[in-house]
């Protein structure tokens, strides 16, 4: 295809920030930030790797793959501004399919005002897609995982798991008519980055932030490391929604922990803070939960220390738990 | 490979960029631009496409990468000042060859103090290397492809078709010993964009630049197409390397029109400017050489026009020519 008239069928019609001064017709894109500081991070997915054909629509790929990184900019503080999109497209991938993948990414983008600057499209063997996002914050004010501190209060936006419940039943291709079957399907392909939550919390001096796409058993890890503090997580308190109960009453524990994907927020804030944070998920009907709290670190580095009924583990990145004291 | 012991092990030991608020250590990074504009692209490059192993070390094809970039902001007008990667790794390539990738982009990012913020490092069935960069430029002092005029001198820098002389030699593994060959083949290897020049003239109020990626005729016909002009080219005032006439005299005709990949700057400039252009390259030990005039317009579009002894062709994007009137 020739890729300068492909750029012109999915140039956006109308941009949104006022910020941008030449958009993708020139060597480069040019954008006038202000008195603000720039948050950016690339994020690339494989086919067969990352998605596959089975389970996404070319929609949904590109959906997904602008979600994921616009969570980043959410777990930043960060109000997203720009993206710009690198494919690697296979010959055998038609017009209609690139086309698709762009108009998930347009849908997502036209929802956060987030326009597309720039990006090439080359010929490979199989497809991959990897976007840059660009975004803006107050001076100073981005969000940190080293910010976290004992004493804070651990939560976590919306639900855990259901993302790998998703994947799990398109791959097994099961019974997906039931309403609950839908929901994780749709959690699965079409994740919502929480911008707008992260955004209207702005105000609140100091918050450690990351977005869930391993698990939340590695994102605790980070900030556990990054910030040299333990984090307690209560087990019992981890938010699954009743479509994962329901579908999966075996797995949804394991995938709480480990499932990834869900691009929901995991934070710590100090405990005066913490009903401004629940009254801003409140106001945007998004559901919000206390999991644990964080306190001094009990070794030489921070840990992740899983609480269940009257017993206590240290959480590993990957998910696997030990009894506490074994290490 | 473990992404984070490989990140560990790429790391910049030190950054340049005052500028840079959070490196690579965070969901996204951070950083302050201040009472200055950004510029922004991205740039993907595909193994068996865009570079073979046949004729690249890993530490060229990392360089060059990053030199296609860098020169996309210079030809902004840009000083670069970051780059994310994002590498799509086959998996059957070694430690090694990735390592070398990545010093080759390093050792140019050190040249021009450009630091490495952020990137991702995933497995697939074929190498592509895919580079954002950003730089910075005073406020309103982008160059844009559209700002030729008519009376405006048309300048190139460097020389034009060694890029395609050094391919051709590796290609056909043409005695490569010569002075000559290994000049072509360096500029093939590790071009060199002309940042420092681009820099060293922003004090001139306008003028119209863009790098030649594809050939000057096909950077000229944007220029034309941005500007709403016609570009008249003098073909005896291209300019040839030595080593290319002296290597390629049937072939360097054509390959300074649309060889490419030479990632010299194209621009046009008042005249009464010129001077100090030339006068900037002359500083830098650049050479750089007038090879024709900006007109009017004189179709609806903007054309440029290829001037041979006492003949006159229409130039096309892909370098071919055809003789003027008969469109």
């Amino acid at each position: 295809m020739d890729e300068f008239a492909f750029i012109q069928s999915i140039r956006p019609a109308y941009l949104h920030q006022k910020s941008l001064i030449q958009g993708i017709d020139d060597d480069a894109a040019v954008f006038r930030p202000g008195n603000r500081d720039v948050v950016t991070t690339v994020d690339t997915m494989v086919d067969g790797v990352h998605f596959s054909k089975d389970t996404m629509e070319p929609f949904h790929i590109g959906y997904r793959a602008l979600a994921a990184n616009l969570s980043d900019l959410a777990a930043m503080g960060s109000v997203p501004a720009f993206y710009l999109v690198s494919l690697v497209v296979p010959k055998d991938y038609s017009h209609e399919e690139l086309k698709g993948i762009y108009e998930g990414m347009k849908e997502l983008a036209e929802a956060y005002q987030v326009d597309l600057i720039g990006g090439d499209t080359v010929s490979g063997k199989e497809l991959s897609i990897s976007i840059t996002v660009m975004g803006y914050v107050k001076i100073g004010e981005a969000r940190y995982r080293s910010h976290a501190q004992a004493g804070d209060r651990i939560f976590v936006t919306g639900t855990l798991g259901d993302s790998r419940g998703g994947l799990e039943l398109l791959l097994n291709q099961m019974d997906s008519s039931s309403e609950a079957a839908a929901y994780l399907i749709q959690r699965h392909r079409q994740p919502s980055p929480r911008v707008r939550f992260a955004a209207s919390i702005h105000d609140i001096d100091r918050l450690a932030l990351n977005d869930v796409s391993d698990g939340i058993a590695n994102e605790a890890n980070e900030i556990a490391a990054a910030s040299q503090v333990d984090l307690h997580i209560e087990n019992n308190w981890l938010p699954c929604s009743q479509a994962l109960a329901a579908l999966f009453p075996n797995d949804s524990q394991e995938w709480m922990l480990s499932g990834g994907e869900d691009f929901e927020l995991l934070g710590t804030v100090a405990e005066e803070n913490w009903q401004a944070v629940q009254a801003a998920a409140d106001e945007l009907h998004l559901p919000i939960h206390i999991i644990g709290q964080v306190e001094e670190k009990a070794k030489e580095f921070g840990q992740v220390i899983l609480h269940k009924n009257s017993e206590a583990a240290v959480l590993k990145k990957s998910g696997y738990t030990h009894l506490k004291g074994g290490e």
